[in-house]
């Protein structure tokens, strides 16, 4: 089959064996796969990325002297069951999965894997216990989105606002962007976005943000204390009388950048209580000075995925309508077009979310 | 008066004037002064400890070209009135205090400041309505215990910890003890704390820990997985089949070391869902690896000193007998044994507490 190989710390286009699909499983044809900041970083820092999934508890178990085909956002449709399946949904219907598969000596990531091919590849083995359905006519693209929305609704799960605080999220790519249409859906207001592009500040006004600002011109902090002033006084909080300026509603920043630096800077600019949830993906070592956390008390929750409810949920609020998605995508590409797409995705500005559709060149 | 300054980086014994008190403030009349591991740091690293603490909203504001007398662990006695107070608490009333000014341009700490003498001087200034009258009897050294196990007290509140959840105490500093004494006293068991130091776990036994670890002998993940399974079956979740080994409670790990790379440490051993609740004051650089915390979903909280209730709590308990605390005090000095006190402490085989007596040489 067709499929997009990771070999050599490059990306060519290749003949692969179809996988077969073990007792229980499902072969199914990819329609289309989001490509995933992760995956950039996973071809440009390969042993990084390796040896920080390594110590992490071997997230992603990869040799990098065999082929990878990645990609772990896709839509598919079932092309032929395996042993031992109960072929509930019949071949030819259309289905998102999470990329892992059940086998019984535990999961095994589908996409970071030398054994287990993702949506970078024609056809994909998948756990037929884990298959959804796409309901309700969704387009294949945008059910392609389930993944990477599901890490913004885990997020903002996980962050368990409480009705006072006031959102701010920094960094609007992917993951941003999924941030802030998750707590749209969550029916949060004001959401305060912080990004250096334009073009990003411009998805995120279009995904829900009520405020987008720009770093380099204003720090998100100073939008984010205009946004977050109490609006009902009674609610307010009776400051000491040498405290100036106006009573602020209690702050959850979402850490949506993922690079070394930010956490710190971050913490450095948080008000006293600040809790922050870190959903960018940081692969290397990072600095931080603790007596900013310590002095202000600040709490930071690390969060990764998603539950198997969260992901049926994604899907169902995007076949409804009610998580904003469209303008995510930005682009597609068939196979050959890969490469190039993943250089292009290095620049912010004109890209969020691009999907591969691996049944073509 | 006589105090112990830092000048010039040096502890020396000087002759500085009584402070004034202001209005609402009352004199009093340093009984006993506890040495704190932060004083040591800011002695040692003094340009860091300013500059650090400046990062973090100038939480200890100091001129190192001015005198500073430290100390801010203190039971006192009421010297003399100041204008304007209510003279409730008569002369001579032994007294705890939080170590902070109420000033009408805000709070001001006493102790790590250029204005405001602390404990290792003669006499202090102290706001008429942060005095606590000391109960029960209580001996001045144990009530001098009542700043360091407050930090204990109120590292546990903050952790919130639930009925199943295993505590581990990493590091039996005096934070550490003061955390262990505090867990002792909300009734968690079993306790499991680490300490490289014989004479520090043999205090942490002493304090209530039920399972004390030697890290260069064993780690203390293999000693604290022993005490984490669970009694009651009915209560454990259930495991997936690919899981090896019995289900264990989710862990809380109180951080109280304070030196860079022990947090990164116990991100990399901790299990997946791992509270961490850092009350150690790190005041250097850290480098930590985002991704352990991501891939395992852990919580850092960061706290810092107490609430007034909290201390006011504390000074009750210990009054009460309910804080295990007596084998925390390992020495007493006068002023001209500051100095070597402090020299002492950096080893921490043989002292965990000592306190100053400035009123005596």
């Amino acid at each position: 089959m067709r499929a997009v190989v990771m070999r050599n710390k490059a990306l060519v286009v290749a003949d692969v064996p179809v996988p077969e699909p073990g007792p229980g499983e499902v072969l199914v044809k990819t329609l289309a796969c989001g490509i995933c900041g992760s995956d950039l970083h996973a071809l440009k820092h390969a042993e990084k990325f390796v040896e920080s999934s390594r110590r992490a508890g071997n997230l992603f178990a990869m040799d990098l002297a065999r082929d990878v085909v990645m990609g772990h956002e896709f839509c598919a449709e079932i092309a032929d069951h395996g042993p031992d399946t109960r072929k509930t949904l019949k071949v030819g219907t259309r289905v998102c999965s999470r990329p892992v598969l059940m086998r019984p000596e535990g999961p095994r990531t589908v996409g970071y894997s030398n054994d287990h091919p993702g949506g970078y590849a024609e056809y994909m083995r998948l756990t037929e216990a884990l298959l959804l359905e796409v309901p309700n006519g969704l387009s294949t693209e945008h059910a392609a989105l389930t993944e990477p929305l599901a890490v913004g609704v885990h997020a903002v799960n996980r962050a368990r606002l409480e009705r006072d605080e006031a959102p701010l999220v920094i960094g609007c790519g992917p993951v941003g962007l999924a941030v802030i249409a998750a707590l749209r859906l969550a029916g949060v207001s004001p959401i305060v976005a912080a990004d250096f592009s334009a073009g990003r500040r411009e998805l995120a006004s279009a995904l829900g943000a009520d405020v987008v600002v720009d770093p380099a011109a204003t720090t998100a902090w100073t939008s984010w204390r205009e946004a977050a002033v109490w609006r009902d006084p009674g609610r307010a909080p009776v400051l000491p009388p040498w405290v100036t300026g106006p009573a602020l509603r209690p702050a959850v920043v979402f850490e949506c950048v993922g690079v070394p630096g930010v956490l710190d800077q971050i913490m450095a600019g948080a008000p006293r209580g600040t809790r922050i949830v870190v959903v960018g993906v940081c692969m290397e070592a990072d600095t931080i000075h603790p007596l900013l956390g310590i002095a202000k008390e600040l709490n930071l929750q690390f969060v990764l995925g998603y539950t198997p409810e969260e992901f049926a949920a994604t899907l169902e609020h995007l076949a409804e309508g009610a998580l904003p998605s469209a303008p995510l995508i930005t682009g597609k590409v068939g196979a050959q077009g890969v490469a190039q797409a993943f250089a292009d995705l290095a620049s912010p500005e004109h890209h969020a979310k691009m999907l591969v559709e691996p049944w073509r060149n």
